[in-house]
């Protein structure tokens, strides 16, 4: 009975870090006063103490405390004993490297399949797709590997972008870098906008939040699904 | 003696591929009317053949005669052969894995090393810095490693873009991702815009095109440096 919140950013544009979810945070940590937080992804580089404290502050205000998973000895047995979890966003390489270095990537996997809450944002939301190949981030370290926790049969592009008509920058667009992705791997990917999420109860896989999702499947033409869509049999 | 032109891009806005480096590409190639081009990135997934061919019509309007290395039985035999060697764009990840399973990686080096005369735009210029770390693109393959040529002793980060102070999009900008690597990584990152190339001759490194460029240094506020400048001594 997965029960999570994969959403693309942590912070929209005009409002404070996780406002706009405030409302669906209470629902999927109900009951839950307090959440083990994963701040290996570490963005802009702030330390692991930093990034927690931050987080903390968030999250007293709707009456939850949270602990950093750095902060204990054993950081399985912790995860093992978290009532709710939150992995937050930075670097993809960075958290990936971490998770395998640590050990943690399959306590974690059992832990979201085995029903506690889980929050994802930006990183810590492509890691639940089933490979990391499709991150915006830098290579900014060599991780043991790109397979991540596969929770749902596809792969996500957060902070998806469409292009901009008027720009005169050749680098690639996020559509052409995702057409290229899938000129070597199969699984679907949805490019979520910022302010999307998806709700995950079961198996039953929603977006949620105002805006169009785009998806890519190999071998099709991209198309936009809306919101309350059902994602379930994407794969 | 290393005779290279490091190119940001291979394309500017308004104008065909290679274009704005007419006149340096006749110069470095002169006298060689056969250049080994390595298409390995596959810009946009297209095939080595395209790729191969597209690059031909290029480089046959100023004489000269382009063999995709992919043509050869033999990569390595082809590559000590060359006479000029160019590496295209499009995904770093792609082409560094490709460098590492034919194992081109260290005879490329050493050709460059000796003097051959090397072209890289885009993907085939982050090759010649220390790691590909500093690539934007996605990590659509697992390569061997993230170690590169090291042709000079910094990275550089291809179609730097400065962060557009209009922009509501919460993603990082080129500039937060440069000071996460430099969390973790001490080598200098060249932002080099696109327009922009270096120009190397023996071990003198030297800023081309109309456009500064921006360096990053672990620890120090990011610079601007001006056309004509020298990188001979940034390590």
């Amino acid at each position: 009975m997965k029960n999570c919140i994969i959403a693309s950013t942590s912070t929209i544009y005009g409002s404070g870090p996780l406002e706009y979810l405030q409302e669906a945070l209470l629902e999927l940590f109900e009951n839950i006063d307090e959440i083990l937080f994963i701040p290996y992804a570490r963005p802009g580089g702030i330390s692991h103490d930093e990034y927690t404290i931050g987080i903390n502050n968030i999250f007293k205000k709707i009456g939850k405390r949270v602990m950093g998973i750095h902060m204990f000895e054993n950081p399985i047995e912790a995860l093992q004993k978290a009532k709710g979890i939150y992995t937050g966003g930075g670097n993809t390489f960075l958290l990936v490297d971490q998770l395998y270095r640590n050990g943690i990537l399959e306590p974690l996997q059992h832990k979201i399949l085995s029903g506690t809450p889980y929050l994802g944002t930006s990183a810590g939301s492509n890691i639940c797709g089933l490979t990391m190949q499709t991150t915006n981030d830098m290579p900014i370290v060599y991780p043991p590997g790109f397979k991540t926790l596969g929770i749902f049969p596809f792969n996500i592009n957060a902070h998806y972008l469409d292009p901009d008509p008027n720009s005169t920058h050749k680098g690639e667009t996020r559509e052409t870098r995702i057409k290229e992705f899938h000129k070597l791997n199969s699984q679907p990917v949805v490019g979520l906008r910022e302010g999307s999420w998806l709700r995950i109860k079961g198996e039953e896989i929603t977006l949620e939040g105002n805006l169009d999702s785009r998806v890519f499947e190999q071998n099709k033409t991209p198309y936009e699904i809306s919101p309350k869509s059902s994602l379930s049999k994407l794969s």
